[in-house]
């Protein structure tokens, strides 16, 4: 290849990545209802369970997304028991597709299912939408007691309808000056929504009054939203989706879409390299643990929730969330070193997302796969720990980088496609 | 006096000292109520207003402090017109007080009066309440319009008593909770306490709804509640006086129990050192200003807020709060300077009140004059900003130093009585 052709194939990756910036930092993502997702997710069918990351084989399956698909067939009420659940899994009655797929994110197992309530996330800057089901830190981690389930049927039967009349009323909630508000508050959310959760309920509380919610569907409501700190990351993830969409399929772009793993693999999707998944190995969390579980009990990195990283927050933000450290483990310089070096393998630095603790700084938006093999440096991502085995509730919470491995496999994709 | 002695009253101050911090540590300040000032601080009086700040006489009052007062007399129905109030405030009918001599704190020029619904405070480790007024942006700064009277009316005639319902339901709300949660959450509980008025705003909500409160003064109040970012302050004013009050009066002990401003002096009081206060003029504000606003119409330093930073919050803690710095103006590493400096005046560190940004240290606690003294390192304060004339709403806000003067006076007479 020429110099001459070099530079000039520079200057179209350097406007495709501007182009890429621009788009998701022009996104705005409204939260316009909270529906059940057979409703709204685009080709989600019965006997269907959308999972976390890459696609995955019921074989290849991690334990506790395989416990994760238990639960959605008994909650379901396509199995009556684990084994017959298990059973029907196995025997490819149920098709399994990657929430990525279908405009949708899910944190861990990341399992959604048609009667599943999801936030329904509008980017009315592009028009498009995004989902993402509910947190829990029971279900989704693998556990399929009774007690995990009844936690996701009080949410379908109760508190998304009342939250829905609210919303409906309201007419949306917009979800840029809440992001903007908690990235204030100490929250990086992804591991730490805590403001964002509290934002969203004091919004509710009014939204659900004023659409005359009855008593005991409010009062019931109102007490699972403003206590539940994690809440948050449900909004952040469908934003970070809807955000990132329109930055996909920006011929030579190396900017990254989508980062998610399904707890065997993990891959990444690039803006220039259309619907491809570059994979590796779903890392090994480092992180802290809950009392009587340790480091030996522990799956690898597993969830969507990594898109909150790919449009710049959780661990890009980490330094201004040092609250989290509590949780994941580290220092706070260390947390100050992520967020710096994570402006090394970005584009840009958002004008709507600022870092009081960096003077104001935006955080850093938009990964670009050339400068992660070129740094070595790969992106800094907040998690939770989920059970090796199926049939457990959340067990810690770490960090994690994205394996080396998918961007420079995607960089290779991109000189084949681009630079023959 | 002989070394032997010296060494004798070292002693007895570093015991004193430890006594008064342990005091403060073991505050368990409890919000039991939010009621007519009339019905529950001692000592207030119908004809009465109680102020921030050092004793004060209408003749020596500052411009702000006028307008509040003004604005009092025409809430209260002493008078019809401002002239009418003016020449009523002149004429000695009206009976004026520091909030300090009343187990009570009020914003800015601090203004409370037998109607006015107050924050009651029980500190329940050692049963004595404290109170503090409602925060607002107007009259409390010296606006006396009826536009801003109306904003007082409604939070006395609706707000304030709904409130009460939901508060009595739930049988009184913790408070400790909420500041050490919010401190994790970039407030510093004086002039950003955005957090813990979110947080304060759901535990009410579900409180308000639980207690049946009709659904108009319901969605009045929560429409109130979930958009005031400075409603917190009156809380953290009202625990900061409940947990400072048991540390006073400690033979030996040089910790300061106080510091309040009436807008023309500063005022300290110390432990060992009865009711006598100390006291300087009140310093400039360094700070940024609203538009239309500059330093030329600024007004001195003014309320009792600085109670926050008494018992370690507010400009001590500055450091976990960076989002203020767009209110105050400032850089990260200021507040970061600030918050180390103030470990250097104090005596030791909160086990309750932690900063993650400094890996979970406890907040600084326990001012002890000496060490002012001695280092010349005087308290930094956050604070707002009123005009020097009467009439005016907020017009900025900032940052100031405690003047070394009143810590130098407080140390001679700590000397006088207890060094002769």
């Amino acid at each position: 290849m020429s110099p001459d052709t070099q530079s000039d194939i520079k200057q179209k990756i350097e406007a495709a990545n501007a182009e890429a910036v621009k788009r998701i930092n022009e996104a705005d993502p409204v939260l316009v209802d909270i529906a059940p997702a057979g409703e709204v997710i685009p080709g989600l069918k019965d006997r269907m369970i959308l999972h976390s990351g890459p696609p995955v084989t019921w074989e290849k399956m991690c334990g506790a997304q395989r416990g994760a698909m238990i639960g959605v067939a008994l909650f379901e009420g396509w199995a009556k028991s684990p084994e017959e659940a298990e059973k029907l899994l196995q025997s490819g009655a149920i098709k399994f597709e990657p929430n990525h797929h279908h405009q949708t994110v899910g944190p861990m197992a990341g399992t959604i299912s048609v009667s599943m309530p999801v936030w329904v996330v509008e980017n009315r800057a592009f028009g498009n939408r995004a989902f993402c089901r509910q947190v829990e830190g029971r279900q989704q981690f693998g556990e399929y007691s009774e007690g995990a389930l009844d936690g996701l049927r009080l949410w379908r039967n109760v508190w998304a309808p009342a939250l829905r009349i609210g919303l409906q009323k309201r007419g949306g909630l917009e979800l840029k000056p809440i992001i903007a508000k908690a990235l204030q508050m100490g929250d990086e959310l992804h591991n730490r929504p805590v403001a964002a959760s509290s934002l969203f309920a004091n919004a509710m509380a009014v939204a659900m009054v004023e659409a005359d919610v009855a008593r005991e569907p409010l009062l019931g409501t109102l007490k699972y939203i403003t206590n539940h700190e994690l809440l948050g990351l449900g909004l952040s993830m469908a934003a970070g989706k809807a955000s990132a969409d329109p930055a996909k399929g920006i011929e030579f772009s190396t900017v990254v879409v989508a980062m998610a793993r399904n707890g065997s693999e993990f891959g990444i999707r690039v803006s220039g390299l259309g619907e491809d998944w570059f994979t590796a190995p779903s890392p090994r969390v480092n992180g802290l643990y809950l009392p009587g579980y340790s480091e030996k009990d522990a799956g690898c990195d597993m969830g969507d929730s990594a898109i909150t990283e790919t449009v710049g927050w959780g661990g890009f933000v980490l330094a201004g969330a040092t609250g989290i450290l509590a949780l994941v483990g580290g220092t706070p310089e260390e947390a100050m070193k992520y967020s710096q070096d994570m402006r090394q393998i970005t584009v840009s630095a958002s004008p709507n997302y600022r870092m009081p603790i960096f003077g104001f700084q935006g955080s850093p938006v938009g990964i670009d796969i050339r400068k992660v093999v070129q740094t070595g440096i790969t992106p800094i991502i907040d998690t939770a720990i989920a059970h090796r085995n199926p049939g457990y509730p959340i067990i810690g919470a770490g960090l994690v980088r994205a394996p080396l491995e998918c961007f420079q496999m995607a960089l290779k994709a991109f000189g084949q496609k681009y630079m023959k």
